[in-house]
């Protein structure tokens, strides 16, 4: 089974990284952009396992691994 | 207006970051997992603009400065 994960830098976290690349956006052209925020996706193959079972390991792999939840908030999908 | 790019490495493109997330994850208990990948997302508002030229522009942007078409691809989404 695979799934992509999502980890965003939460709101109230500043984005220095997205910062610049408004900044550059705004200045080659693209002045309307307001705003710019970076985040991770993650694309995994969990190899041969059950729907709910791939869910909880998903939540654990991103509390454990994948995101630091101090600053960070996560999201998963599942395919097929 | 709100997008959301995806920019990920092409599949022929080695990824040592997501091999090494995928050794860990197998290391600390999720020996299942088969393979790792890791793109950028990135969250932009765009402000005021109609949703034609949201995606011209956005194509623009990834061409010029968001992706490295030599080894990365990218797909993006126009929200409300």
């Amino acid at each position: 089974m695979k799934a992509k994960v999502y980890v965003t830098l939460k709101k109230s976290i500043a984005d220095p990284q997205g910062t610049a690349i408004k900044g550059m956006l705004n200045k080659i052209g693209f002045s309307r952009v307001e705003d710019v925020r970076i985040g991770k996706l993650i694309e995994l193959d969990l190899g041969n396992v059950e729907k709910e079972n791939a869910e909880a390991q998903l939540t654990e792999m991103c509390e454990k691994l994948l995101a630091n939840t101090v600053i960070e908030e996560y999201r998963f999908e599942l395919e097929k």
